[in-house]
């Protein structure tokens, strides 16, 4: 079964990335020294695996946790250390979700 | 600066997966109960963005925790709660990195 979520065509046929729906603050902006968060529902997006990647301005983002709540719901909270403009890239599977990448702005 | 994070063409530019390096137990065997933890060295791979997702035989992982410890080089934290195998995949940005899908076994 672990193999399912290693070709782009498996994973298709049971996944709906434009189904998931990301929510939360974390999405717009993020503040230096505090935990940033937004959620993620896959509930509806069928089969995959989430993937997230934060990048600041300059440099990585400082951490990213990912954690699942039960019924593919996931709260994610990262941690910045840079003023600017971040990104966040939400993917299930091979695809991004709508809104990503978004855009962070850290006064 | 942000959106050379957003497209696979502009990352592609200073990018190269291949010259990622991924090391550690976690990485072929995970404990249930236990923190299970791998790294990742993106040094020479240029400017991209770190995606690291973990799912489970059959519901996703736990958790997932992603640091980045300076220099491009990141640890990975995860745990499980379930037996069988679990699917890793490790992205520098669009591009899986050598080795990835990485298949775990939790006994």
């Amino acid at each position: 079964v672990a193999g399912a979520f290693s070709s782009t065509s498996s994973s298709k046929l049971t996944s709906d990335a434009s189904k998931v729906v990301c929510r939360g603050a974390g999405l717009s902006t993020a503040m230096i020294g505090q935990k940033n968060v937004f959620n993620v529902d896959c509930s509806k997006a069928g089969s995959n695996m989430l993937l997230v990647g934060v990048h600041g301005p300059r440099i990585p983002c400082e951490d990213v946790y990912v954690k699942h709540m039960g019924n593919r719901l996931y709260t994610v909270t990262y941690t910045v250390n840079d003023q600017g403009n971040y990104t966040v890239i939400v993917k299930w599977g091979d695809e991004s979700v709508p809104g990503s990448p978004f855009n962070v702005v850290v006064p």
